[in-house]
């Protein structure tokens, strides 16, 4: 393990966080807030660890896909750990495990909340809690990427880590340029939503607020009744359209920006996943028909409701938690699916799911035809065994993480619903579940340990899950003088 | 489609199926009840069917694989048709949906059931209703290769159709033999049960029943509060041991009869299996020991309990829905387990979860040392691709079935946890649930066109899903030309 190195990265990252944390710092400034000091220590130590840690270059930059899972899981953990600070600092979360929690929340674009009153938070702390979303959305390490010279080969296994989906796609040939094209694609996104939301009439606060929760399909508002405090079909319906845009693959744009239109808009799994929004959105607007005043209402409750659950965005208009078994059933499924793959969305994502479906419709086949050849393609490309494997094994890995989750959180005492809801939301980074933790609850009732282990879903979910057990998997840590040694290790272990 | 040998093999399981139901219409004769001729009018039936089907013995009598499903999910559903008349005929069970959905919780040794008020039934009838976990539990295509001649080859396809497991062990060069020694040890074990209950103070009657409920891992009790009835710490022990027993794949039974000890004892999935009930005994008896009186009471209620699930027997001596959270969602999770391959219960099965666990940390070591070869051994041997593809894509149809299942279950707007559970424990072929359906409660509250869903899961959970799905699957009815013509076939299929 080149420890080194995975210090020198994580010395920029700081850098880059210490650099992002000055924009809630005007914010506090600009309101005119006593919690200005709150964020400047965090700034000041994060700065000085990023230099400290920076002064001495490497000379082995080696990068290997054991230190890209290390670097992107403790990057994540130890962002969450100082990004906490202001909030406790400033005494508005007075319990750090709380504002830990808060940020996981935030950086993993889940959007649960510990806060039974968040309108009496400050707006600078509002701000960093919902900017955290925005950043952590693309992901900081792409972040780091676009702004920071790093080989394309060692960047390779960072990005891998990061990107959520079975497969990243290098959209150019040099993957910075990729890193480039993915932000300015999300920035320039993200400012047409917030133009679009002050020009029906929203606050510019409220409007920054509400598009760093939809582009990083976060899911903090800075009301207790989320969207639906605004009382406006018009931010209801861009909103809504906004989330279902970010949980769209992000290399399908850049195929728009090449005028490559066929190949983006046949895209099977986009195609199945507005397939499911639109399915989903009809069977709810009629189960829920009688609990609104018309059709049309119902049709934009649904809509709303299916966008923030399958791209895990977890906005909500209305309080879903008083729907019926048949719609709760439907949103609790989604939250499974989530969104594309190369998008800002969490959750299984579509393509594994397209992937898992075929795979399995070959299999029937081959048992009912074991003379027939049957060739599996998704995406135009044959599927290739490994990478049905792959996902499999993803499957396999997120159920038990889910269950062990489940079993844990379950020590607290809270019914079943609640408990495997909140797993849910956290490990597909949704944000609300049902009962205590539905839209309209919160997650302060769970005891500390408890809020830990959600912290960790809502990491594993983030990063899907392999770059955290790599963090703690002793194998890893101790396992230095196998990469020197390939030759001992070449001879085969046995499970 | 080799039609006509399906229409034979089925005609033979008609004639046993006669047979076997003048077993409990012998009960009613002895208990003097007037269900004699509700049972006469079924048995007649099959009969007739049975002696009509098999009076031309098709020329051509080749079962492919395809055949193999079919015939036994097309048995599996018919004998249930079959089976459900006495219930109704006699009055005691007038709604025939309700009857079926009853006769196919007792073959596929499910359990659950619609009874409001069992203790009114009839013995007869409740004989029968237990009867039929007995012969589920094995198998009546199992059965039948025992009794009736059958050329190995056809044979094979209907045994791997109808015992579960991710692979069928052949004990004896022949399946016949195979099928003889298997039938063997389960009468005998079942004996023994039933001796051992008598000595211990219940009544002959009632020690057949709980012994056929065992025995087959169904759980269908003539006591409105299951073993709990009996106030018998005694028969507790005996059954909760024999349900475990019972869960074992009988194949390590017969190389124990072979003296081969140490092969039988050091089974990778016995252990396991072994492991996870003695984990979850200690786990629930430290959860619920404020409860009881005493740390042996816990312990005893615990085991019994855990026992009754990982089995999918479904027994009950305590409301474990009244138990702690943690305690439920133990049990809960390993509703989804299961018991061992080539065992008479339900669910995932053990082997299936081991291969799962193991496939997993070999991926995961893959992906940290890419360099590394790592084989995968289970139960001594080198673990196959295909075996493992396999695992994973029954894991992945498995839930597809249950999602929808849920879906579905959740229109008739009971509570999350009550179909959620209820689905469960009929795919997994457990009894009872939580809530409503919880081990005190019933089935009764279903709508009719939810009961035949999860009848449609009872089958699909003991059939390992596959055998359902051929059935309603067009493409197999529709592909006559197919197996004529292989050739067209072969050059491939694309999904």
């Amino acid at each position: 393990m080149n420890y080194r190195m995975i210090g020198y990265v994580l010395g920029r990252i700081f850098l880059i966080e210490a650099a992002l944390m000055l924009l809630p710092l005007a914010v506090a400034v600009i309101y005119g807030e006593d919690t200005v000091s709150s964020f400047l220590f965090p700034i000041v130590l994060l700065a000085a660890l990023g230099v400290l840690l920076g002064l001495r270059v490497p000379r082995d930059k080696a990068i290997f896909a054991r230190e890209g899972f290390v670097v992107v899981a403790l990057a994540w953990v130890l962002m969450s750990l100082f990004g906490a600070m202001p909030f406790t600092l400033a005494g508005e979360i007075p319990s750090y495990v709380d504002a830990f929690f808060e940020t996981v929340s935030g950086f993993t674009t889940t959007g649960a909340s510990i806060l039974v009153d968040v309108e009496a938070m400050s707006k600078g702390l509002l701000f960093w809690r919902s900017f955290t979303h925005w950043v952590g959305g693309m992901g900081v390490l792409v972040f780091a990427m676009a702004v920071l010279p790093m080989s394309d080969g060692r960047a390779m296994h960072l990005m891998r880590a990061e990107v959520p989906g079975p497969s990243v796609g290098k959209l150019s040939s040099k993957l910075r340029d990729t890193a480039k094209i993915l932000y300015s694609i999300y920035l320039v996104m993200t400012v047409v939503e917030v133009i679009l939301l002050v020009a029906g009439g929203m606050p510019l606060y409220d409007a920054l607020i509400n598009s760093f929760g939809s582009a990083g399909t976060g899911g903090f508002s800075v009301k207790a009744l989320s969207i639906g405090a605004y009382n406006s079909p018009y931010a209801e319906i861009v909103i809504g359209i906004f989330m279902m845009l970010f949980g769209i693959n992000f290399n399908l744009y850049y195929l728009l920006l090449l005028r490559r239109f066929k190949e983006a808009l046949l895209s099977e799994e986009l195609l199945t996943y507005l397939g499911i929004i639109a399915a989903s959105t009809i069977a709810i607007s009629f189960n829920i028909l009688h609990t609104c005043s018309n059709f049309a209402q119902a049709l934009r409750y649904a809509f709303f409701q299916v966008s923030s659950v399958i791209t895990t965005t977890g906005f909500a208009t209305a309080d879903f938690n008083l729907w019926p078994t048949f719609s709760k059933t439907i949103l609790v499924t989604l939250m499974f699916f989530g969104a594309c793959a190369g998008s800002t969305g969490g959750g299984i994502k579509i393509a594994r799911l397209v992937i898992m479906f075929k795979a399995s419709l070959q299999d029937l086949q081959r048992m009912c035809h074991p003379h027939a050849i049957t060739t599996v393609r998704f995406e135009n490309k044959p599927l290739e065994e490994k990478t049905v494997r792959g996902v499999h094994v993803f499957l396999t890995i997120y159920i038990m993480v889910f269950a062990v989750s489940v079993l844990l959180v379950s020590l607290d005492q809270l019914d079943l619903v609640t408990n495997f809801t909140a797993v849910a939301s956290c490990l597909n980074n949704i944000g609300p579940g049902l009962e205590i933790v539905g839209p309209m609850g919160n997650f302060s009732s769970f005891s500390d340990p408890v809020k830990l282990v959600l912290s960790f879903d809502m990491l594993a979910g983030r990063l899907e899950i392999f770059p955290m057990l790599v963090l703690f998997s002793p194998s890893v840590w101790l396992g230095k003088r196998r990469t020197s040694n390939h030759h001992q290790f070449r001879q085969g272990r046995r499970i």
